[in-house]
């Protein structure tokens, strides 16, 4: 039987599914980040071999097996990083067709079995689209840590620095998140002085210059954590420089989403394409996901907004969505019931009882 | 006779003035960056020795002459960087001692012959100091482009590109910043789309990404271009992008500023320093040369406020507190009376017409 490989290939971590073409599924693989844009070619088919291994379980074999893989990748598909993911997976025994898709089409389509709709995914970067006939349509956000992004894992993460960095130095309050991050950094608060500064801003500069910018993404959750728990020190119910923080990056991601939905306004200039009233909007990524369930209150009215009335979907990531694009692929029609069907195939498979 | 020479070692240019110890002036040299942390020690020494020689004029000679260098420097004086300063003057003709003050120094004493008061810089980065008994006593700012600075060059060109980059994603407003950041990047606008975004999107990106972050205070000046001239295409009299970016770059800077004077609160612990009631505020640095210059509605009222009531004054550079230094270290006492002289005879030989 022809095996069947969906990955998701995203910015943090990865993960494999192996099905067959009645959408039956018989394995599942995690590991690490997938983005070769963001981690370098090698690092990230590393991640992706080491995920459908782990899919395949005992059932790779060195002999030629027919098989049909789909990525859904976030970063570029080069062909060197083509190239040497096409050696891993035959080194695997999987010697069929490769095909890259969008990470945003893999976040829309593990949210709905429409053709039609947006996604939009928040994690270490910002970025949604319009979907139109099971195509990336229109794009809005996506542009980088220094020139875009806002309310991304990087923006929150380097918000979080400067707000401690800037209380620390006396030019900003006192806020629950500067205990937070010199705990996350491995830093002593001693209180000794030096030119009148803390010795504790100096270390943390020195900490925080060593990482590659983008690391900067990995202090976003303390943002969650002092907003839920708020300042001990000074006794307050909420942090407000965090919750600030929150809803700044709330407001940023909201507006990319509300470009990608107003979007559909230039189709009045463009005949070919059908409204497409009824998609939904399908969110995904780790600042969405802990803003949803840990933030709802910042979170959940701007993006209710943003949307204009379309439904939101809030997806664990997009390896449903890489399965059903490469069972499209292959001919097999998808319809609600079949994607519901999936989905809850892969929550099994995905479960650590089975995989892991 | 003994040669001094007083160096001003900048984020963005160096000068370096040639005197004796009656503070005549016998020649001026400009040239590249010389802060080493942010050129490089080669790139640094290389713009300080070309000041240096074109300050020696035809007065450099092989033989060894009885020299004392000051040098007011911004970034860091590491031993790889000193050792090969020092290389660099020797082979010039100047075998006597080397002392390194810190830039901030070397501007406050461009602007009083006082020992106590205030000094600030904005230029590529944003930081204040209080100056006790001649000696930098409390820093605050100075925290770099990822983690603080804000008002600073990189802060404002970051923000410019953020705002062309969002306008020309549909996410932000219009403004007068986007054909003068096209510009000068040489990106032409052709209005053709790809993937419902502009052409000149993707190659913003591409320009701007492919730079050092920090190189992005180049396009600082832009805000104040815009902020002058206002939105051609939209008619209006003042871009708002551009107010609002300049408005909250004022802000920030002014907030470093009264961080430092504020700190003096701290000196009722510090019973051996005294009150220095009558110290003034000494600004530099291109960006507040230019906001004061430029747009002095934005910033002068803002300065006033954070100075407390001390006078402000503005220098071009630091050249004039490093010669002032310099003779400080040899003995001569330097009052308001020297310091005026001084500075009328290093404007003398900073015209173009004498040393260039």
């Amino acid at each position: 039987m022809r095996k069947i490989l969906a990955i998701d290939a995203g910015g943090t971590s990865s993960r494999a599914v192996l099905l067959d073409m009645t959408g039956a599924c018989g394995g599942f693989g995690r590991a690490g980040a997938g983005n070769p844009t963001a981690v370098g070619i090698a690092s990230a088919v590393d991640a992706l071999g080491l995920a459908v291994e782990r899919a395949l379980g005992g059932a790779a074999s060195p002999s030629a097996a027919d098989s049909f893989v789909v990525v859904a990748l976030a970063g570029a598909a080069t062909p060197p990083f083509l190239s040497l993911l096409e050696a891993r997976l035959t080194h695997l025994g999987l010697h069929g067709n490769i095909v890259i898709e969008p990470d945003l089409l893999g976040t829309f389509s593990s949210g709905t079995s429409g053709q039609h709709g947006y996604a939009m995914i928040a994690g270490t970067g910002a970025i949604a689209a319009r979907v139109s006939d099971g195509r990336i349509h229109t794009v809005r956000g996506g542009t980088g840590w220094l020139l875009g992004d806002t309310g991304s894992g990087f923006w929150i993460g380097q918000q979080i620095a400067r707000a401690v960095v800037a209380s620390l130095d006396g030019l900003g309050p006192s806020t629950a998140l500067t205990p937070l991050l010199l705990k996350a950094t491995g830093i002593e608060r001693t209180g000794a002085l030096r030119r009148g500064r803390s010795e504790e801003l100096s270390q943390l500069m020195q900490e925080l210059y060593s990482l590659r910018p983008v690391e900067l993404a990995r202090f976003a959750p303390l943002a969650f954590e002092a907003g839920e728990h708020g300042d001990v020190e000074s006794g307050t119910a909420q942090d407000v420089v965090a919750s600030d923080i929150l809803e700044v990056a709330a407001s940023g991601i909201a507006r990319v989403l509300a470009a990608a939905v107003e979007s559909d306004a230039e189709r009045d200039v463009e005949p070919d394409v059908e409204p497409d009233v009824d998609g939904c909007v399908v969110l995904g990524g780790s600042v969405l996901a802990a803003g949803l369930a840990r933030a709802p209150d910042i979170f959940l009215h701007r993006l209710r907004a943003a949307a204009g009335g379309s439904e939101l979907v809030m997806v664990q990531d997009g390896v449903v969505g890489a399965a059903v694009l490469a069972l499209r692929h292959l001919g097999r029609e998808v319809d609600v019931e079949f994607h519901r069907r999936l989905t809850r195939e892969v929550d099994r498979v995905r479960s650590p009882a089975v995989c892991e």
